[in-house]
């Protein structure tokens, strides 16, 4: 993973690329906590050869796991970064796109990146927070 | 719903959270009304327990409905923020996602949150309009 | 196609409409290059009469064709600029929407703008480089 910090006061810019190999969600949160990033918009594209997708059950109060075994697109990540416990966490959703252009996504659990993952991580303040929602047992975006 | 402005002049970030139950288009016209945003991209992620999407008809010159009769992560919403007869409008296209992965998308008509949308508004100027194209009869970016 | 610059300094915004048969990729790269964006993060919305998409294959080193015969909703278009050989170069990533509400997706190759394409450059620094991986020929971002 390499970083390219940009701008400052706290509307700063990074830029994060993963390498082949690397777990896409674990090199994100490590990013952002390493530029101490508490409050921002996140894009990527790029490509991952596997991942692990998640679909929030009501019943179950947890996220289905949704694997994908194969070389994909990364057509779009989308997410935020806020803190829970005091510490930045990502939340990212992905569409990914299959050989034949057929697409699956769900929220992002894990991605092995091949052969890049170019991620924009826009700041938008100063920190923004997640509180646990009884209903759900969810941390959600508390403004 | 709940919004928190940060940052000043014509590029604000404005954060609003949907809650449980709150239809999606109507809330953010609201939060950008309010907050006076008349240009802004716009990013979000979370859920929907139900949606109404729309395929534009070159002969109809209308949406035709797609119907979302089920819980669906919303995958990914993007779209902006300009005014229409002097009032801030949100244009926003939806990719949503099954309990198996699969998924469906269009331009949002309407979506009932659940159990959270984490949305993202980045103004981008003072201003941006739109016109009424003859062809179509769709109010397009005048930029 | 139409550009509107906002903003000053390396953090400038740009909204580019493209307008009906416009091709988006040339008319992206010929806006942030007239522009002289060198460094950006970029999502769009709008529609496509066709497109042509790809696949990254690993063993061919390059994208195989995914075409897309009939108009679709642009549901997003999510992507970067950065200078490959001393030239602004755009990486987008498309989901597109059918009639039905289905999707396709992949790397965009080409797209016919109908009836408009949305576009946000959000300019993030001064310059960003890609460079040529050797394993796979691909021009990778080197933060």
């Amino acid at each position: 993973m390499r970083t390219r910090q940009m701008g400052g006061g706290d509307r700063r810019m990074l830029v994060v690329v993963c390498d082949k190999g690397e777990e896409a969600v674990a090199a994100l949160t490590g990013a952002v906590r390493e530029h101490g990033i508490r409050a921002a918009q996140v894009t990527a594209v790029g490509g991952f050869g596997q991942a692990r997708l998640g679909f929030f059950d009501r019943d179950a109060r947890d996220y289905l796991p949704i694997p994908v075994g194969e070389q994909v697109e990364v057509l779009s990540l989308v997410g935020d970064v806020a803190e829970q416990d005091d510490q930045p966490v990502v939340h990212l959703h992905a569409v990914l796109g299959r050989r034949d252009g057929s697409t699956i996504g769900g929220h992002l659990l894990r991605g092995e990146v091949w052969p890049t993952l170019e991620v924009i991580v826009a700041e938008v303040g100063p920190e923004l927070t997640k509180r646990i929602d009884p209903q759900t047992g969810l941390a959600l975006l508390a403004p």
